[in-house]
């Protein structure tokens, strides 16, 4: 399937646009291919940009100052992912987005999104949804955290991103749910 | 001030309406007082609104099966507080708002803030910036979270919310920050 047909059947999950109103929509992203390792973001950057996930996986993480990572989302086809601090507040990036595989986005600048949203009401609303899935589902993670069982949130993980088991390195899955690699083994092996 | 000041002083720092418009906009929301300790919400409720602070300060909340609560968010006067999963989903309620002191609200179901978007693009713009705000606070939240370092986010508490200190009892504060009263007693004495 084509970057344009993935996008329409994201979208047409929410809002309905006549051909020629897609076409228009469309012609504000931008696509890109990068390599696995590829740093899309990186700490300190201007970020103009928010990401479309075609085919792929990203990362989004912390590095704190004791250079421990915090994965924040792993973004598989058809999430989006941005530091959206930064892109919203137009402030510098505390956070990293880069490829754990081969990965393919479409890019959409802020700019665009704004004046795709100004242009059409039917934009403005595909983005408050999309906005709105975001927020809850960081609320059920925040939840999740804080209901700190490492085997329940291990379980969920699992059961919300079934391909990232042989996909992610293991390191990288103790990094999205807060615990040693040592934890997470003792989870593998029971 | 009165709950229409509230709300328009509110909503202006996002959208400009006219006077008609913006009274017709607050047409939409129902006014209620509620009682320190009461219940606006409960787990396996139906959740039909969302509510604004006006006066006061609720909390949103998750209690496990172990029966030990998990504060998400303490809502003061400007924010908005409900169980966002339930009301966008139409499921029912896994978290409890209620209030810790007196507190006086803005009630807007969910048909009516949709009635609104469809109505007013500058609602739909409103109402997405409003969420894009939350969903970044909640994203620092959780990297607060992750990176675990008790008398961060407890600086980080306070420098959020002053007034938190004096309004809410500590165990509160505790449930917040996800950590013992012991461990919260150590940071206040020292």
């Amino acid at each position: 399937m084509d970057a344009k047909e993935i996008l329409k059947g994201h979208v047409s999950k929410i809002i309905s646009l006549s051909e020629n109103e897609f076409d228009y929509f469309f012609s504000h992203f931008k696509f890109h291919s990068f390599k696995k390792g590829q740093a899309i973001i990186s700490e300190g950057d201007n970020v103009e940009n928010e990401y479309f996930v075609l085919d792929g996986c990203l990362k989004s993480f912390y590095v704190n100052p004791e250079l421990k990572i915090f994965i924040l989302q792993f973004a598989m086809p058809t999430w989006w992912a941005s530091d959206y601090n930064a892109l919203y507040t137009n402030t510098k990036a505390s956070l990293n987005v880069d490829c754990i595989t081969n990965t393919e986005v479409l890019s959409l600048s802020n700019e665009n999104r704004e004046k795709l949203c100004k242009e059409f009401h039917q934009a403005e609303y595909f983005f408050r949804w999309r906005t709105n899935k975001g927020y809850v589902a960081s609320q059920k993670r925040l939840l999740s955290f804080m209901n700190n069982d490492t085997r329940h949130r291990y379980e969920e993980l699992l059961a919300m991103y079934p391909e990232l088991y042989n996909l992610v390195p293991k390191h990288l899955i103790a990094a999205y749910l807060g615990v040693s690699r040592e934890t997470l083994s003792r989870l593998y092996n029971s």
